[in-house]
């Protein structure tokens, strides 16, 4: 039996009409490539922020088991709308909730991981059905409630049901043709990439790219699950996610992303004493604080040290109330919301010399300031100021030649 | 341990505010009388007419197994935000669907009923919870599938929540205050019932009052609950719905109800053979339209026979159409959507004589004609002229003194 996942993201079944396109989509492949579907939905466009508002008029409390219950009334209605519309057009179908896979995880009630599985009852069902229509994002904990797995956790439910059943492909089906070398609404020259690797899809993602739940990536790096992102509107081949040794051009930079939802906060005149920089991002942890980027520097006198980092553009206020709060010593502090990340990408990086150079003489160029910059391995990041993205996306892209 | 089951409708759980309200309810009641709850929701007011016209835009199959997990989001979704303001007001709450209690049914989708409901689980969790929000009118069917229990199904889980958990009593939340001798809009001197049988009560249900589902008012007698209906607006006593024998003074008529709700259909010329009634009503029965009063006539020669009976307003252009098509034979159909049925109901009626006297006097003082008459041992309804009703109902709550 050979079983093939087919992922639809919110606005593929953002409504009737949509939801009918991708039955149709669904069919053909049941009735051209004589498969199995497994079909992942996620909540139609719009209803989860509708569910997240209705419940944050009583509590923000997402700990709460309830805020599962509450959230995942979205996945179980497009499933039942997406299985009777397959059921109308002759396709034997039938929907499937977490708890009825089921999708065991763990209690982290609004971040959810999955732990296994069962794949048996699949089995099982595909002897009567051809298509099973699961509600994406959601799972049961061992105590027997509802779980959900964080904002687009239906990418991961698509891979984890992929490994389970042994598929090797996953499709995923969202309203953009695949993944672009940069935001084609910034810089008109970007490109469809044809292949990037799960590492480079990763870094991506961190650096602001919303195309894939890094989970998802993470597990289908982790089991070599394909995954084909593409759009439900046309039926052109989109982007696929691969292992490394499967993308034999290794470009230099393969995409460019940037991100607006951080800020920038600096500390000035800390007392330069050891243990103090952990001190700080020990409290921002406990506070639930994500810091990304952080550059360190020490004075002249080397007696006081500044501390330069990026949180989440919504938790910033936070995070200088809960610094003046504490007993951490320091003379300034100061934050700037009007910030950007830009960062290249691609792991032919490794290998390669003089990236980093190009990206700071084109950035130079262009008269755009470098506020903060951190690398890894296959990506460099940098902070610039918000109204010069643009000019430098666009640089960037030119100078990397991702348009060829 | 003492449990109490206080269920919530529609209007009651109609907005957050009302939910809020409903919640002080059950937080009195587990501080002043040390209870253990469970509070059963209906979806909010609206919701579930909304689910039933999405569905209905792709199918009208209700036997289609997805109608019922669609259905079913509506009270997911009040469950968890009652339990949620449970929490919010310091009570220890959790919800649980009909699959986690769990309520096990038939598999008849949209009109399931109930099987078993196993209460050791409701037990072990009173030790960590104090109230636990049942989600109404939903259960799982040994294939493991969500089932729905028909319209007004949220009162049949109660009852047998109350069953199950041996709770001698049953409170069922609405918008008015109890059940009334008449419709108060109609009649002004409607009076609220302060006891009523189950048997007066499922008449009124089959008369066309809305106060409660007739498959809880069955269990309920069956397994003798008390059931308290009464409004979540007030803290007044409502009305109690007992055995015939906790109610002393037996009224001869309690109450006076009228549905606008069916149509008269006439059949003249039937050739008068042995079966051909039958053979009619297994014809609409097939057709799955619920034949109501039934009067049969025989003309002078005795060769030919004319029937009239009511069908549900809505079934009356399908129910000609099943006739016309049929291979029975009349003369002549006609039909009628403009009638009313009006019943008088009371236990007290079995041991008393003139009832029915009175009521057609009383109606023909006012020169109301009557259609059709049918009657049960405690209750009598007659078929008059939608234009009539007022005057007849409340000419009929005078003749009967309901008012005292």
């Amino acid at each position: 039996m050979s079983i093939t996942i087919m992922k639809f993201g919110g606005t593929s079944v953002g409504n009737l009409d949509r939801i009918k396109k991708a039955a149709k989509i669904v069919k053909s492949k049941i009735l051209k490539e004589k498969q199995k579907i497994i079909v992942v939905v996620s909540a139609m466009s719009g209803v989860t922020n509708n569910l997240v508002k209705s419940f944050n008029k009583i509590s923000y409390d997402i700990d709460n088991p309830e805020y599962d219950v509450i959230l995942s009334t979205g996945e179980q209605y497009s499933s039942g709308v997406m299985s009777t519309v397959l059921n109308s057009v002759g396709i034997r179908s039938r929907s499937l909730q977490g708890w009825q896979v089921p999708i065991l995880t763990d209690n982290n009630h609004s971040k959810a991981r999955i732990n296994s599985i069962n794949s048996e009852q699949i089995k099982k069902l595909f002897k009567s059905f051809d298509a099973l229509v699961v509600a994406g994002f959601q799972g049961i904990s061992r105590e027997n409630r509802i779980t959900t797995l964080g904002r687009g956790g239906s990418d991961t439910t698509a891979v984890a049901l992929a490994i389970a059943t042994k598929s090797n492909c996953c499709e995923i089906f969202t309203d953009v043709e695949g993944i672009f070398s940069s935001d084609p609404r910034i810089v008109k020259k970007a490109k469809k990439i044809k292949k990037i690797t799960y590492e480079e899809i990763l870094e991506m993602s961190s650096a602001g790219s919303k195309v894939l739940h890094p989970r998802s990536v993470e597990l289908a790096m982790k089991y070599g699950i394909k995954i084909h992102v593409r759009s439900s509107f046309t039926s052109k081949t989109g982007t696929m996610v691969v292992k490394e040794e499967k993308k034999l051009e290794k470009e230099i930079v393969t995409g460019i992303s940037s991100s607006d939802y951080e800020a920038n906060i600096s500390l000035k005149g800390i007392p330069d004493k050891p243990g103090i920089a952990g001190n700080i991002f020990s409290l921002l942890s406990r506070a639930n604080i994500n810091v990304d980027m952080i550059v360190q520097n020490i004075t002249d006198d080397g007696k006081y040290a500044s501390l330069t980092f990026t949180v989440p553009v919504e938790d910033c206020s936070r995070s200088v109330k809960v610094l003046k709060e504490s007993k951490i010593k320091f003379k300034q502090i100061k934050f700037d919301k009007n910030i950007c990340k830009v960062s290249i990408v691609g792991v032919g990086m490794k290998s390669n010399v003089g990236v980093a150079k190009t990206m700071f003489e084109t950035l130079a160029k262009k008269n755009i300031n470098i506020q903060v910059i951190s690398t890894s391995e296959i990506k460099i990041s940098v902070l610039i100021n918000s109204k010069e993205k643009k000019v430098a996306l666009n640089a960037l892209h030119n100078a990397y030649n991702l348009h060829r």
